[in-house]
């Protein structure tokens, strides 16, 4: 008989979640991808079913017991930081009372339908009626997850997104970013202002495009026998490790956004397809935390493509594409993939201005959850906020406002801060990786982008969920989360650089 | 308190059993037509879960009880004959035991992957050392199925695919084929030696041959918001009612194939797409029989489309999709697609010798079961009943012989005759329909093809599981199966009609 009983239990529990997962992964990229309109109803059905089953699965009662037998077993170091995490998963599952879980989802899918046409609208009356229940309702979530963890309640929220990150320490990272960010935007557009920029000239063939995106994928190393790349209206990073299921949109009149786009999903993609085999199955298995996840399709998007070095490589393959043209040239490239503009929309924001965006969120939904302000308070405090940071006016206007983003409609709180942190660990692996080959950009201009692979997969992939978010940065790259590496990134890319 | 709290329970469960059927109906078909090669051990496995859930629920132990007791509830007729539907689905799952269930997987399974190099190596006695024991098993499940309905051993395995057809049935009727066929194969075959007929000059474009059958799908009514058409190696209809996941293949030698491959699934896919929205979800609105649904398919193919009235329909279109050539000509197109040859392998058979293909399967497999012959004893039998009806040699060829089907292999015993009743009842169906509508063949010439899916949508499709198979047959045709109607359509098609 096994000496570790309980662990054991739990871990076959996990794998027939990881199966009722990986059903769901797949008929969920299906309905996005794949499924036609009059296919809705029924698809809806079965996948509540589904999710019914995998909550009923998640709150066995058989669990609680397991958990705390299995803390006093003889485990390896591997088993223990799985158990720490299917302890993780478990306290996600089972802090709220079910009727919490049902109201929180009814309140949710009622505010998101009626935003579908108030935000359009520009009603913010109208939305707050249904966003105020929203709001009452995520509080009394962070407030059940604080009591269950001791953590504070944003914290409690924000630590299903990140694993041992706290908003004490996002003060000081964004505090930091306050200071220097609108200087640095202003003159990014000034140096900007006296550049030439070619402007593409299409149509670029939907055909042409899907093309295209297929040979950056192979480039970036992709692998087609474990994952497709399909079109929805929002692109996407679905399906499972062992089979990932990447999405782009193409417009005609621009090839750049499915391009950014292909490539971004493929740096989610490699992480995915490069998770240890051996631990799949169980949550140690599993990629770490969303910022760590969005750390891989920067590193992808804005380290590396984004980047002077790889536009190098971006040019003869365009020409080859869609034929010649003067705005296929490698510098123009670099310059129409650098632009900085600040905007309303978060969606649209470039990589320098978009931190703004995710400050001005956090601040606001901190004090929101922690019962410092009321929904009522939000428009003032956006205006205010996009006024210090980007330097622009959304009074009355809602609608590219604070109803923008569909997170909040919908009742997620804690998860805007891992878009930046995302930018932050991206920049931090790019500036551990030159340490590490002082001739990077050399061999990315050459074409030899193995030793981006290697780091990544050596220091992020291969370590899957082995520990908490902020050990995982200190192992990878020597120190802590540290944003003067971003600040660094974005000084040299936009301002050091020759235009 | 509902009257029938019983049915209300097993009505439940059944609703559950349809959302879990849908969910495997969908990863299912993405194993065919879109996973790539990698996903496939992790898609085992989660489908394996999956049914082994489906298999649990379908042998809940409480379930017994409800059925015994819903049988004295006050039910209405609809509800009634869901019961019955319920009861043998319950039966299907509840006949065997588990150990039984899993021997059979198991060595239909282990036959099926030697079976995949033995074929091709004509390796009979390597296949009858696996072959024997899935031959014993099917001869256990069979006998535990007749002790539980009063059937005889063959004819509880064929009552799964035809509720209610018995073999005696089935002896009379392919005994009464038996006398006639290889008589009018061969003047069929002398008429057909005068007749010129133009081969189509290729190649035709994959792309091309997607949009013709595209379009030929529109025309046959199928309803794109709630189904699609993709690729896949073996051809199949799979998705749920709701939608409808058609595949087929292209080769561009051969535009034929792809085109009738898609008319004959979208008869599928119709007979699916208009069962009655107000049952769907439980058993009573599924569809009714392997047979029935065949029937479906085989009318859009056999009756319709390679009729001559349709020819002059698809004539204009092909050299709309391909440009014009001689053999488009609707007169060439409709010898092209009727020609009749006698061949060893089944899955090319055409319209006229396709059921000496399946009397001499239904012989053997029949004999087999019931104990009457051994497995060695097959290809002595195939050889003599493959010249008896086809006039050919199959001596030591077993790879073209009795090893070319997949259905045996697996241990699928009770299947082949449905193949040949869907052509019969197709037939018979069309002869109903020329009773009422006398003008057909002019309606169809026009374009109008309202009358054939009028037709089928009353008598066929909205009927669903309503009664049992022959029951269906007498409220459709107002007779029980006929077998004269399909030796009429082979002799108006192939002798009486100008060549």
């Amino acid at each position: 008989m096994s000496a570790t009983p309980n662990y054991a239990e739990l871990s076959r529990v996990y794998s027939r979640l990881y199966r009722f997962n990986h059903l769901a992964a797949i008929v969920g990229w299906d309905r996005n991808a794949m499924m036609p309109a009059k296919g809705n109803a029924a698809r809806a059905a079965a996948e509540a079913e589904l999710h019914a089953l995998i909550h009923r699965t998640r709150t066995d009662d058989r669990l609680a017991g397991w958990l705390r037998e299995a803390e006093q077993e003889p485990l390896t170091d591997i088993e223990r930081a799985n158990l720490r995490e299917i302890q993780r998963d478990w306290r996600d599952a089972n802090a709220m009372p079910e009727s919490l879980v049902e109201a929180k989802t009814l309140a949710g899918a009622k505010c998101e339908h009626a935003w579908r046409s108030q935000r359009p609208a520009n009603d913010w009356q109208g939305f707050l009626e249904n966003f105020r229940e929203v709001v009452r309702l995520a509080r009394e979530e962070a407030q059940l997850l604080a009591d269950d963890t001791g953590l504070t309640r944003y914290d409690a929220l924000m630590d299903r997104f990140e694993p041992g990150v706290r908003a004490a320490e996002i003060d000081r990272i964004f505090g930091d970013v306050r200071q220097w960010l609108p200087d640095l935007v202003a003159r990014a557009q000034a140096k900007q202002r006296e550049e030439t920029v070619i402007a593409p000239v299409a149509p670029f063939p939907v055909a042409t495009q899907r093309a295209m995106s297929l040979s950056v994928m192979t480039l970036l190393g992709f692998d087609f026998e474990a994952g497709r790349l399909d079109e929805s209206i929002h692109p996407f990073s679905g399906g499972v490790p062992e089979d990932v299921r990447l999405t782009t949109r193409y417009r005609e009149d621009d090839f750049s956004q499915s391009l950014m786009g292909s490539i971004h999903e493929t740096g989610h993609a490699r992480f995915e397809q490069n998770l240890p085999r051996e631990w799949l199955g169980q949550p140690i298995g599993q990629a770490r935390s969303y910022g760590i996840h969005e750390s891989q399709s920067l590193s992808f998007e804005m380290q590396l493509a984004r980047g002077r070095s790889f536009a190098g490589l971006l040019a003869p393959m365009l020409s080859q594409h869609f034929g010649d043209q003067p705005a296929f040239a490698a510098d123009n490239l670099y310059r129409l993939f650098t632009r900085v503009k600040p905007g309303l929309i978060r969606v649209n924001a470039d990589e320098m201005t978009y931190p703004a965006h995710v400050i001005l969120r956090y601040e606001i939904e901190r004090a929101l959850i922690e019962g410092e302000i009321e929904a009522e308070d939000i428009p003032a405090l956006w205006d205010e906020k996009m006024q210090a940071l980007l330097g622009l006016d959304t009074r009355g206007n809602f609608k590219d406002g604070c109803m923008q983003d569909v997170h909040w409609t919908e009742g997620a709180f804690g998860y805007f801060p891992s878009y930046t942190l995302g930018a932050m660990y991206a920049a931090q692996w790019f500036a551990a990786l030159r340490r590490d080959v002082p001739d990077l950009d050399a061999r990315i201009a050459a074409g030899d982008l193995a030793p981006v692979f290697d780091w990544l997969k050596k220091n992020i992939w291969s370590q899957a969920s082995r520990w908490d978010t902020p050990e995982l940065v200190r192992r990878a790259s020597g120190e802590a989360l540290n944003p003067a590496h971003f600040r660094a990134h974005l000084q040299s890319r936009y301002l050091d650089a020759p235009g």
